[in-house]
C-alpha cells in the first residue's frame, strides 16, 4: 500500500511510507531520478477543491509540466495557468479546452499571444503598458487580469517586484486596456511562494481588497479575482493541511472582496511537490582536513542537474538514507559538478548518516515541483534529471 | 572582415565589429541563440600557447563542449580537461587521444572511473580519501593528482572550498595513493575564476610551492604541475591580454617551482567566453510606477536559459543594442520566467538606451562559455539555448 490520504494530506509522520520511496528502494537507476505518483497529484487535489469551494484552480504547468500531471489533471476538470506558448500547445494537445487556460505570465512574445489568441485562449496577465499594447494588437478583445505587486509578505521566499505594477498604476492601465478594446475584468497578485499558514495571507488581502474597491468605485466592474499561487509543500517546517488551508484562505478572501463572481487560484508547488521524490547516489563523502567539524557530502545531484531551489538555500529539502537508524552528523552537500556554486547546504548544514558513503542511495523528499524543468541540458555532460511516473 | 587579432587580444576597442555580431545582426532568430566563431577560439588558443610555453593546454570542456569547438582544438593539439564521462565521449568520439584527456572532477562515480581506464585514460584528480581509493579499485595504476583548496585568492569570483584538501593532507593523501598502488604525480588547485592580472596569481603560486616542497621532501618525486584555470574573459573590467599574461604567470611559476616536467593548464573561459555571443530580444519594458527611477527591461533569456552565471550578478554580461547612440539610462534586466528569481541586475543596474522597447534586438557580448551548456531542458516551457557556429 501507498501512503494513505492520511498522511499525505494531514502528515501523521514524516517518515510515512510511500509508493514511491518503496518504488525508490526497489529501483536500481543509473542517473538522478524523479519518481512521480500522480494518485499524490489527484489526492491534492480533491483535497484543495474542497478547501477552495467555487474558486477555480488553474495548475501552474511551469512547476512540472509532466504529462501525465497535465492528463490526470484535466480528467478532474483542472484549469491551467500557462508561462509560455509551449505550455499552451502541451496542455492543449492533451486535450484542455482552450477556456479553461490563462496565458499568465506577464512577459510575452507578441507572437505567442497572436498563437494563444488563434488557439482560442481569452484571458491574459499584463503589469504594463507595452504588455497591453501587445494583447491589444494581438489577442483584440480578450480579457485582461492586472497583477499588482503587494509589499505586505509573510511567506518563507517572498518575490521580488518583478511581477506586477504599483497599486497606483491598476486604474491608469486598466483605462489603457479598455480604450484599447480589451475588457480589464479583474486583478492578480502573489502572496509570495510557500506561504505557509493561512493566516500569513491576511495583510496581503488586505492591500489588494483596497486596490479592488478603488477600481471599481472608477467604473471598473470587475468580477475576477486571481489570488495567485503561495499553497506550501512539506519541506520540514510544519505547514497546514491544505484542505482547511485552503478554506481559510477563501473565508480571508471573502471576507475583505464580499462574493467575487470568479476566483482563480493558481497551486503549483502546492499540488505536485510532495508528490514525487527524487533518487540520488552519494558520489564522495570527505573531509578537507582532519580537524573539520563537517564533512562534505557530493551527490550525484546539484543545482545545475534539478537542485535549482537550492540557489540561496531558500527551499530545504529533506532526505532519506538506508542509514538513518545509524548515528548522524552535519554534512555540507554539494553536487557533483565541477562548479564551486553547485553547493546545495553550506549555511545551514544538513544531518546525514555518519556512515555515509559513495554508491548510497539518498532518497530527496517532496522534490516533485521545480525539479525537472530546472535541470541544465547537459551542463558538466551530466544529464538532465530523468523522470519517471508510477 | 571580422574582428581582427588586435582586437581580439589587444582589445584595442570593445565594441569592436566582428563576423558574430555582424551575423547577428543580419539573421531573423526565434529564440535566444548562442552564435560562436571558431576562428576566435583558435586565435585565442595560440595567444595562450606563446604565453604558457611548455605548459599543456587542456580544455577545460564543460565551459563550452560544443563539437565544432572541441574539433578545432583538437586538430590544434589542444589537450582536455573533462568533468564527467560524457565528456570524456565527446572528446574521444571526435578523435581525441586519451593521453591527451585528464578526468578533473574530483568527485567521480565508480562506474565512470572505470570507463575512463578501460578507454585508456590514465591521469585523475583527487581530494579525499575515498575518491583515491575509487579510482585504485577501477583504475589501477592510475596517475594521481591532489587538488589543494587555497586560501589566498584575488579572483573576481573566488571559488568556495568546494573542492581540494586542506595542505595538511595532501601527504596522507599520496601515501594511501602510492599505497593503493597508483602513482602520485602532482598537486592541482585553481586560482579562482576570471582572475584579471596575473600578478594576482602570486600569494597562491606562494602557497602551492610550499605544499609542493614539503611533498617532495616527504620523499614523492613530482613531475606534474596542473595551475587550473582562472584565465580571464572580457566582461567590461579590463583584463591583460592573452599572450603576456600566460607568460607573466609561467614566469611567477617558474620563480618559485623552478624546472617542473610537467605544466598543465585548463582554460575553459579563458579560451571561448569572447567566441561567442547571443542573440537575444527585448520581451517588454515597464516601469512599476510612474515615480520609479529604473526601468524594467524583459529580456527572452534569463537566468534559467543561459544566462546562469548571473546568480549572485557574478558575470556581469556587456549588451549592444541597435540605439546604442540614443541616451541611454539605468534599468533593471530580468528574464522571461515566470520564477521572481529569475532577474539577471538589480544590485547594479544596466545602462541601455532609454528608447528600447519590445521586440528590440539586444546584444549579450562575450557570452561562449558557461551559458549554452547551463540552459535548463524547459523551464517555464522555454527551449534551451540555441547554439550556431557560423
Amino acid at each position: 500500500m501507498y501512503a494513505t490520504q492520511a498522511d499525505f494530506v494531514g502528515r501523521s509522520s514524516v517518515a510515512a511510507p510511500s509508493r514511491v520511496e518503496d518504488y525508490i528502494r526497489s529501483t536500481q537507476f543509473d542517473r538522478p531520478t524523479l519518481v512521480l505518483d500522480t494518485d499524490l497529484v489527484a489526492d491534492r487535489f480533491h483535497a484543495l477543491r474542497a478547501g477552495l469551494g467555487h474558486a477555480a484552480i488553474h495548475y501552474a504547468v511551469k512547476a512540472n509540466p509532466e504529462r501525465a500531471i497535465v492528463e490526470r489533471l484535466i480528467g478532474l476538470g483542472c484549469h491551467f495557468d500557462a508561462a509560455s506558448r509551449a505550455e499552451i500547445e502541451l496542455c492543449l494537445g492533451l486535450g484542455a479546452h482552450p477556456g479553461s487556460i490563462s496565458f499568465g505570465n506577464t512577459v510575452k512574445r507578441a507572437s505567442d499571444i497572436a498563437f494563444a489568441h488563434h488557439a482560442g485562449i481569452t484571458l491574459f496577465a499584463a503589469d504594463a503598458e507595452e504588455e497591453i499594447d501587445k494583447i491589444a494588437a494581438h489577442a483584440p478583445g480578450a480579457e485582461i487580469y492586472i497583477r499588482v505587486v503587494v509589499t505586505a509578505s509573510e511567506a518563507d521566499w517572498p518575490l521580488s517586484r518583478k511581477f506586477g505594477c504599483a497599486p497606483g498604476k491598476v486604474i491608469p492601465l486598466m483605462r489603457r486596456a479598455r480604450e484599447a478594446g480589451l475588457r480589464p475584468v479583474g486583478l492578480s497578485f502573489h502572496v509570495g511562494s510557500q506561504t505557509r499558514h493561512a493566516a500569513m495571507w491576511g495583510a496581503t488581502l488586505d492591500e489588494v481588497a483596497g486596490i479592488w474597491a478603488a477600481a471599481r468605485a472608477a467604473g471598473f466592474d470587475l468580477d475576477l479575482l486571481n489570488i495567485g499561487g503561495g499553497f506550501p509543500a512539506f519541506y520540514g517546517e510544519e505547514v497546514e493541511p491544505p484542505a482547511s488551508y485552503a478554506a481559510e484562505v477563501m473565508r480571508l478572501v471573502a471576507a475583505r472582496f464580499g462574493e467575487v463572481p470568479r476566483v482563480m487560484a493558481e497551486p503549483g508547488r502546492g499540488l505536485v511537490a510532495e508528490a514525487g521524490a527524487i533518487a540520488a547516489e552519494v558520489m564522495l563523502v570527505s573531509k578537507k582536513s582532519d580537524t573539520d567539524t563537517h564533512r562534505w557530502v557530493y551527490l550525484d545531484i546539484g543545482k545545475f542537474s534539478g537542485l535549482a531551489e537550492t540557489i540561496d538555500e531558500a527551499i530545504r529539502y529533506q532526505f532519506a538514507t538506508e542509514r538513518d537508524h545509524e548515528p548522524m552528523g552535519p554534512c555540507i552537500l554539494a553536487g557533483p559538478s565541477c562548479d564551486s556554486a553547485d553547493v546545495l547546504y553550506e549555511r545551514r548544514p544538513v544531518l546525514l548518516p555518519l556512515g555515509l558513503t559513495s554508491g548510497d542511495r539518498v532518497i530527496i523528499r517532496n522534490a516533485g515541483a521545480y525539479t525537472s524543468t530546472y535541470a541544465s541540458v547537459g551542463f558538466n555532460g551530466f544529464p538532465p534529471l530523468d523522470v519517471v511516473v508510477i
